[in-house]
């Protein structure tokens, strides 16, 4: 299976894998994909430059991507403790009496760590302005076209600029802010997410761009690709999977809650960034879904509020608590395997899913 | 395209399409798929035997199917004066205060008729009855598989007997139950549906079951039918998209909204009949979500509640008020066409796809 995503991507499977650990994405790259970074993890440009130098080298020559949180519109700014005061102290209130009814306990002060600042502009900016400097392929933007400076010294150092799109109309302004591809991203899919399913939007995103589209959400198998690629995406736009590779240095709580969940148990919420994204359900997005917890608030001051708690609920060890954007494929992420080897099969079940098709005929 | 759905049902193309109409019933056989008559609105067991013995005669002797509403678990029973006590004033006051707040006039005496008691186990029973005297090929139940008498009886008839899935676990006990085919019912489409998106469902219903497996919601292209066909489904069960064709003569109003809406105006609500139905997002849906609005009653006192109300709302002859079950694909109904024009395109365009993804080979 080959689209001309390969040829515009340089690569020799129409498959993008988005993970916020540089293994999966070298893996991913090294093995006939484009692997792209998540980068909102980082609040230190340094570190991310340091990460993007490792991946330089070990994605065996291959291209790979970078992935940042870049609102359109730019949202309430400033320092740590500033935003901090904007936090109602209810919410905080909240905050620590859920954790301590879940029986999540503190963290030691050596692990403690602000908050994760890759949600504010000038913190995406700055991971903008270190991956220009690396021979990065693809900039993706997890809310829409970047800002428009951001879309022309892109292009002028010959990358391509990628924006995720919920909605049809959404995906025609992102063309015309400049944007060489478009990730249709359906309501199935993890993390930041809109209300249209895939098998309506991808279509409806297809015709509505003069730019190739890929089909993000709910994919996992290579018949979930040939039925992208019937929708007339030219290639996939998949995160969730890698979630259950070896190369994947998740705890045992995380992964074992992953294994665990059914296609059933995510739900979307705004809980972690002030924006509707799907997440693992389990008891900690269960606790804000009652009738007594407050309104989650807007981006970045939600995830100002619940960064430390995620990190809390992350090092409990406990599955039943995991805070994770993930997807409704999570119900068939069944065993942990390597990211060549799932690639492989991707690329197999694919490609005999089209000559199934063909006898249909 | 053909598959073995084909042989099974005795007809041309792998699409099965629902509708109250049995204009668009008899239209959809004639042109080689297999219409299914959605029974809920026959209060009347002697009617639906008038209108099936219609189709008997209409559809150019081609196959035909029906769908009843019958829950697996009895419901609360009873004569509509009995269940009437059964609603809270509350409730009451709230459907006549915001009809009154939505300018939607009371309907004369001549057309107040009374609730839709299809949703009634015992009315659903009286369905079954009037189907099996007519040359029914396949019974269907919106809510999961019929009690084990109805299959039985279905099946000594030759009758195949089809149910509605939302969930891999439910899909298992169903087929269980002895249902022949699974309709695996995505969260994208119209009506009574579930949470998982048919990406995702589709092919989990396909690797549970040992029975063919129809992919329903959001299918309104020949590209739609062929990514269905990809995910393993052997063949696509459709409904929204015959409310916007020539043979569904609704009144204007609901044609206007039907033709006006996007993706994104629909909503899943238990406003309907008490469980989670997907329908045309208004401003009746909307005023349902009010902070001040009752939830709604568990079916089918939900129903009950309402149907006049709906009667009224589509007798205003306002766009933004009628109330109607259908699916996200309705941002692609943006003209009326006659039923057989719409299934050849959509077959012309599935073999198209099909052709298209060989070559990607």
């Amino acid at each position: 299976m080959r689209t001309d995503l390969c040829d515009l991507l340089g690569i020799e499977h129409p498959i993008v894998g988005f993970s916020p650990s540089e293994h999966v994405v070298a893996a991913i790259s090294r093995a006939g994909g484009l692997g792209v970074l998540g980068c909102v993890r980082f609040n230190d440009a340094a570190e991310l430059d340091t990460v993007l130098t490792w991946l330089d080298h070990s994605t065996g020559g291959r291209p790979y991507g970078v992935d940042v949180v870049m609102p359109s519109s730019v949202p309430t700014e400033g320092l740590p403790d500033d935003l901090g005061k904007m936090i109602p102290p209810g919410h905080r209130d909240f905050v620590e009496s859920t954790l301590l009814r879940l029986g999540v306990p503190p963290l030691d002060a050596a692990s403690t760590r602000p908050g994760v600042l890759g949600w504010l502009h000038s913190v995406a900016r700055s991971h903008v302005e270190v991956a220009l400097n690396h021979p990065v392929r693809l900039i993706a933007n997890a809310l829409g076209p970047p800002p428009a400076d951001v879309i022309t010294q892109a292009h002028q150092r010959g990358l391509l600029v990628a924006a995720l799109a919920g909605r049809a109309d959404h995906a025609r302004s992102h063309v015309a802010s400049g944007v060489d591809l478009v990730v249709a991203q359906g309501y199935e899919a993890g993390g930041h997410t809109g209300e249209i399913a895939g098998m309506v939007l991808v279509p409806e995103v297809v015709d509505a761009v003069d730019v190739p589209v890929l089909a993000a959400g709910g994919i996992g198998s290579g018949r979930q690709i040939a039925a992208a690629l019937a929708l007339g995406a030219r290639g996939v736009w998949m995160g969730s999977v890698w979630l259950g590779t070896t190369e994947y240095q998740s705890g045992p709580a995380l992964r074992e809650a992953l294994l665990r969940a059914s296609s059933s148990d995510t739900v979307r919420s705004r809980v972690y960034s002030g924006k509707p994204a799907r997440l693992l359900r389990n008891r900690w997005t269960e606790a804000w879904s009652d009738r007594e917890a407050p309104a989650p608030l807007p981006m970045p001051l939600q995830n100002l509020l619940v960064s430390q708690a995620h990190d809390r609920l992350m090092a409990s060890g406990d599955p039943t608590v995991v805070p994770m954007p993930v997807g409704q494929i999570v119900g068939r992420m069944n065993e942990v395997r390597p990211v060549a080897e799932v690639l492989t099969d991707l690329v197999t079940e694919a490609d005999e899913t089209l000559v199934r098709l063909h006898k249909l005929l």
